[in-house]
């Protein structure tokens, strides 16, 4: 049996075949050329049909098709609710699908979809896991006890947006000290170029290129150059992680929280073990024999397929 | 068929029965005079019994025992790992309690049972609660499927402990600006006289009676008497509130979240209403169809007790 997964982006769609045992064992990408919800139902289906005509498999010998959307999707119902970068509004997906092929249709949130993968790639069985994406902003994907949690209307799990300084920077989400606006791989580009431009000799120059090269590699270079400067502007970042990451200990206590993005590659050991540490540091159930793990996440870019496919094992 | 429910405070032992309809029918309390881990255990055993005996039930018509605990504990082991105000570390409570009567024994933390209890209580079937509770701190019960959500190692729900205010107030758990420093009852306590030490001309004067008198109630008193520094506390709190609120549904979007603690009671319609669009306006979800109702809790003091009976019903 093989579980289908799509991950649609605002710029291209990527299917893949995954078996099994949880591997990717083929992809399929194309363009997303947005001219209609009907239309991009029958791309949908053209790409997962492709998919099995490509590699040789029976529509029989497919369990479910899952597809992860960047916005908030209505499982039950199958609708994709609303989506970031395209212009969809309650798109009844699972029906437009069906009209070619009547295999069980799973939705879920792109950022969901990445953490169910790396539930199911961790290793060991596990009961609850987070993943904490540092990119543009700050994803969040919520799994207990083996299932998503998106709460009522599919807009839960949105923990980039939980406010850890009041009355602080604006976020685009409307609310002010969003822990996006500082833990993010953007707020580390911006905290990077805000301390380049107040020490002319530090290394991050070099390291960079200059301003307009800055991004989420150019502190942790600087700092193995042995830099004061972006020392500095590292353990201020970590402060911010870690105060969003011990917030969501204490409300979870999960058994796993994997960190993604680009921030993530700078993570080296010495520094997750650091991170390790400060969380333990400040949450509750210090005395507990089970504690939550941090982990930096192992799927990168095809955490979203896997996860995607996936839906249909999770239920 | 009935559950018992024992309520475990640092000062009394409270038991309740409860019926099929999730209604307590009878109630014992008694004094804690706690000595060691197993007379307690010996003692809830006692008063589990002893509210059969007056009540003339049998033991064969109780299906559950369920205890809540000021602390954490290990239901699936039966064993309370540490509680807040009694000497008690991994106690292993079940097994000293079966020696004495073999029913089904489930333990929880007494916030969470709380919560339970009001899960239950709601008057219509629910997915998903959260209880938070606004007294000398802020406690949170997380339901999500109709079970506690209390983490891999029971010190999960600690909601009163996410910082919202980077490097602000210090906490007794160690941070710094935590929730509940800001948006407790003791909090609100604490906004009130530093605004009666800042303007000796206000109402809260009277309607406390002077500094040593303030509660959670006077500021709400005084706001309905016209006094403008208390319409100023009062404001500057619930946006601390709102702050944890929004926090809360952006993560979870759960179906309820009811208000319980001293500060609920001064929370009348209108308050409630204005929290309700005022966290609606900042949560993500915006567009849904279901959103988070805010409501007020139901069971008042009875919930913990009524919420480990029930520990039995959601198992």
């Amino acid at each position: 049996m093989y579980y289908i997964g799509i991950d649609v982006g605002g710029t291209n769609l990527k299917a893949g075949l995954v078996d099994e045992n949880y591997q990717l064992v083929a992809t399929k990408k194309t363009p997303l050329h947005f001219v209609s919800m009907e239309q991009m139902g029958e791309t949908l289906a053209d790409m997962a049909l492709g998919l099995l005509e490509e590699n040789g498999i029976e529509r029989s010998q497919v369990a479910s098709v899952g597809m992860g959307f960047p916005g908030s999707v209505d499982n039950r119902r199958g609708v994709v609710i609303k989506t970031v970068n395209i212009p969809i509004r309650f798109m009844p997906v699972a029906e437009i699908f069906h009209r070619r092929w009547d295999v069980p249709v799973y939705l879920g949130n792109d950022a969901d979809c990445a953490a169910l993968g790396e539930y199911y790639h961790y290793g060991e069985k596990l009961e609850s896991l987070i993943l904490v994406t540092l990119g543009t902003g700050i994803g969040t994907g919520i799994i207990l006890n083996g299932k998503i949690q998106s709460g009522c209307n599919g807009f839960g799990g949105e923990g980039g947006h939980i406010v850890i300084v009041h009355g602080g920077e604006q976020c685009t989400c409307g609310r002010k000290g969003c822990w996006e606006r500082y833990a993010s791989a953007s707020a580390l580009v911006r905290q990077t170029k805000a301390a380049m431009e107040a020490n002319p000799a530090s290394a991050m120059w070099q390291v960079s290129g200059g301003l307009e090269q800055v991004d989420g590699r150019t502190v942790f270079a600087a700092v193995r150059a042995g830099d004061a400067a972006a020392k500095a502007v590292l353990e201020q970042y970590l402060d911010y992680l870690v105060e969003g990451l011990a917030n969501f200990i204490n409300i979870f206590q999960p058994e796993v929280i994997a960190l993604g993005g680009g921030v993530s590659h700078g993570l080296d050991e010495e520094l997750m073990a650091t991170l390790q540490s400060k969380v333990l540091e400040l949450c509750f159930g210090r005395e507990a024999e089970r504690r939550t793990k941090l982990v930096k996440a192992r799927l990168g870019n095809d955490a979203g397929i896997i996860g995607a496919a996936l839906l249909g094992v999770s239920g």
